[in-house]
């Protein structure tokens, strides 16, 4: 931590803040530059952090060093965390695992008729929403228990793994029960008593990052599921909020790079929500794939006309086929497998 | 609603989309442009809300006419709503509100000392957060039940109204139980469970706009809460997040305007969480004042250099009652009391 | 300057490091912390602001511990800068100046008619464009010329201030030899060309905030004029670029305090384009005057329904006159005049 | 154009718009619903887009139904544009060109040096600022026409298209004179008259994206170029701003398949000035080539710690070479060559 203090500050303000720093058993270095002073805090930066050097008076400003993660950072483990979905499928090696399915379950029997179609296309991974955050409570929330059983039974029928979103922290067992991984959603990735709930399971969870998060918060918000004994989980950028209005939300296509240089946990690409319409989906599912995601999550509906949700961003199970023979081709162009 | 139909769309196109909006029970409006074809739908535009019209084969685009929201709406109620706060505080009528304290409750002592100082500078309502959402785990977390208690020995003593944050569903019992107003906090505008909850209570709720919320949905998800049955709702501006950094966000002041417009709930602002920095926060607050705000809820510590959170945008008492000498005058200036 | 280590910084980069910043005529500083070493640079930090510090191999980050701007600066000159518009106007003193005018000018009877009214209102400043920024090729570019001689003729008439828009290199002095104020438009902040071209005139220029350019940024195209040789600089705060679409833009209050801490120059606010709807204008002035703004800048029109431009966020003169009387009291209340 | 009415309009103020309507030639079209009524608008557009509705007394809103460019859309033509750059270079069709080379000329035998490089690994552009838009007056400005007279030259040697910056109308004539592309950067995006110059000429444009702008207002300032009767624009996506404080700016990677959809003009990314950061660039090189962009845009420096702007986010020539082999195999893997 550095500290920079104003050029009008009083040798009695900088005593009291150096003062201040040995009280917290830290050791303070003063610097004399041409224009300002600086006081360099050496010794853990955590303390430090949570004291709000700023109010004192004579500082102008308080520089951090280090970042405010540990267990999620590179430097905390070098090698790329790989982990096991179960099914034999693993996210964070070579091969790129492709979640695919309706933003919601609706039915057993259209929830089948999808999965048939994406686990013929190659996905390895079903994804179906039994709770639904919507923003309107007229709209329809999910099947909730029901919906968790229809997903269960036909990730079984198919041998794909499944995965849906816990809204709640009171029904994190329940979702655990029936699903193969559980979804954070964008709306909760700071919903900090879900995060600790789920960092008290052993199952894999699927982080989406917040509209309006930064990389470090979303890295924060693993934090929480990895310090609460959870190291199984997976980032997922699904579009930041900007001003641009053409797509739903802005892919920030960046935080793949990112993530990978700051994080060793795997970081996967959700394009449907990000543009909002199916037609922009497989320009960024390509993208994404070149850019080193580890995997993909992508919305699809066999009648998207009658979905009960988002059926503007979903792929019809025939283009996301197609779009399946193309990522296999780029998988292998940058040395990978799907 | 209306659909823009593309400029090459076919007649069995257009066809098949008339004959969904006939079978949802609506009445299609067929109208010819020089450039575009468009389908007036006349009927509940919920109906078709959730129906993806931008997936049918021939549309371009899908334009509502109508806002989602109803019960929280100018529209349902024309008149102010007026909340009741207990301890004979209203918000919503001519009598500008002022709810300061701490940020979180640290102990009984400096809770009542800071209660003691913003009572003679005349707030009316105790601010003090037992549970606290923080970006980091190794942060401090609050008190819980213990703060809580703090809280509502120390209203009682002073006779002012108190608000604390609730951020788990499982602990609306709980926080309502000790504290006048429940608050809810930015990070969990849209935790929809959480809001269900405090909606199937009767107590005032301050519900706080996200950092990257539109205010429709802000009133969305206040209308999650009227829906439940509660309509003592006060809606909360707190900052929104830019690409602006010297401030921690940047307080949308025309959200009081806007909000005024569009609503009938009560609208206050918090300057200490959008600036970040306590030196901006008179500024801000006689902004608010100006602007028309029913409301403010403000930082003060005592202490602020051992605030165990966010120190760095507490007034110090003195400060916060100079503010308030000002904020009296502006509020007659305004034709309002204080 | 602060340069921050990668924690794998071998001694061979440091030693690299240090070289370079010697080389530079600066003093390197090394401080071995528990988990970093940084190294402190003192001397002149425009010098090291132009080297690439972050591409040297074995630095993990560089952090500024000056602001690069320094004429603009409270530090430069602490007090207030009073800026003579003419006609005994001046601006960033107790008195706070209301410009008031359409958008563009449209033609010389319509302009004599505003200009009467928002004169009578208690205006000082007339305000009309008569090169105009639009989006769009097919829209209304403005009088040119024409416009500038009608609007130098109604300020003769009426004894005001004019303002006018300079968009254009080209065009400095053929504006500066019409109009009293220079107005940079907000596209044009960072168009540095005619920011030298404007800071080699003696004339008082109005400086629009981009629409998506921070404070720190904003301050530095100041700078580009002052340190041209023209002092005479006057900000202006119009709303940023922002995900909400309520209104047009983003009005960022706090602009005006940060302003004021930042720096020396006076700071007006324009309501009319940040809001983008008439309606939220009067919420919006009076939220600047409370704030401390020096300055208003107000688009009104006699004939909104038949404005060139901008006709949605133009005050009738009879909602101007009775705004005027509102903040006039406001005024009173924060200790200054209108 | 469609004229959304509030519920309490009254049929006066109906009929005041409608005859509005029909007095500036177009055919009105009112239909009731069961909430609101709406009047829909046929004739053309463009004259009710300068017709400020919003002000009519009894108007809710007005929803446009076509967009606002029209030269540049694909409606106009569509089958994509190729466009001749020189020296057999074509973009937009199924090859993807490279453009590289430093941010700024800084002298001969540096660009030689680096054009002898990126020219090797494949690039067939190379690029060079004489003049630099740089936010502090006190940083390096470019060396103008000198610098245009180094690139030319360099250009001839190597067989190389050449493309630099313009940022001022006085200097297109003199920087068409040496440069076989026009680059408008993204400051200039809105600088109109700027447009209208380059519009004037015959010159391959690149016109990049400003900072804060939608793709729809990216489209319009290329329209003002083509309505000029310039066709030859290629749009560059390079990176908006948001938020997020970790990369310089956001890639908004969704622009190129929406370009794609609503345009025809070639589509380029620069994942430089994007990231800010070197280390990220070959991975958004990949994603914009998987994307489907047409070209790609990279800084290249053989010395970037002597950089005299823009170090950071260099690639080193050796990097650059690898990056572009690796690009080859992907182009290949989406059909194209390199």
């Amino acid at each position: 931590m550095i500290i920079v203090l104003r050029p009008d500050a009083t040798q009695e303000q900088v005593d009291h803040i150096i003062e201040k720093v040995q009280k917290l058993g830290l050791t303070p270095h003063l610097s004399k530059g041409t224009e300002r002073t600086i006081i360099g805090v050496i010794g853990p930066e955590d303390i430090l952090r949570v004291t709000p050097l700023e109010v004192f008076a004579g500082v102008e400003k308080v520089l951090p060093v280090l970042s405010p993660y540990k267990l999620v950072s590179r430097e905390f483990k070098s090698q790329d965390s790989v982990i096991d979905l179960g099914r034999n499928a693993k996210i964070g090696g070579n091969k790129i695992v492709v979640m695919a399915g309706p933003c919601a379950v609706e039915n057993v029997d259209t929830l089948r008729e999808i999965a048939q179609q994406v686990k013929d296309a190659g996905a390895a991974v079903l994804r179906g929403g039994a709770f639904k955050p919507r923003s309107s409570p007229y709209s329809f929330q999910g099947l909730g228990e029901e919906g968790l059983k229809y997903l269960n039974k036909i990730g079984d029928e198919f041998n794909l793994v499944t995965v849906s979103e816990v809204m709640d922290p009171r029904d994190v067992g329940l979702v655990a029960e029936y699903a193969d991984v559980l979804q954070i959603g964008a709306r909760n990735m700071q919903n900090f008593n879900l995060l600790k709930e789920v960092g008290n399971t052993k199952k894999p969870v699927l982080l989406k990052r917040g509209l309006s998060s930064t990389i470090k918060e979303w890295l924060m918000s693993a934090e929480y599921i990895l310090s609460g004994g959870n190291f199984n989980v997976i980032l997922c950028e699904r579009g930041i909020r900007t001003f641009e209005d053409f797509t739903r939300n802005t892919l920030d296509i960046s935080a793949v790079a990112a993530v990978k240089q700051l994080s060793h946990l795997p970081v996967v690409i959700d394009p449907s929500h990000a543009a909002g319409k199916w037609g922009l989906v497989p320009s960024l599912s390509k993208a994404a794939v070149a850019a080193g995601a580890d995997g993909l999550i992508i919305e699809v509906h066999s009648h998207p006309e009658d979905a009960l949700s988002d059926g503007a961003q979903s792929l019809l199970p025939s283009t996301f086929a197609h779009l399946m023979k193309e990522l296999n081709i780029l998988a292998k162009a940058v040395g990978r497998t799907l």
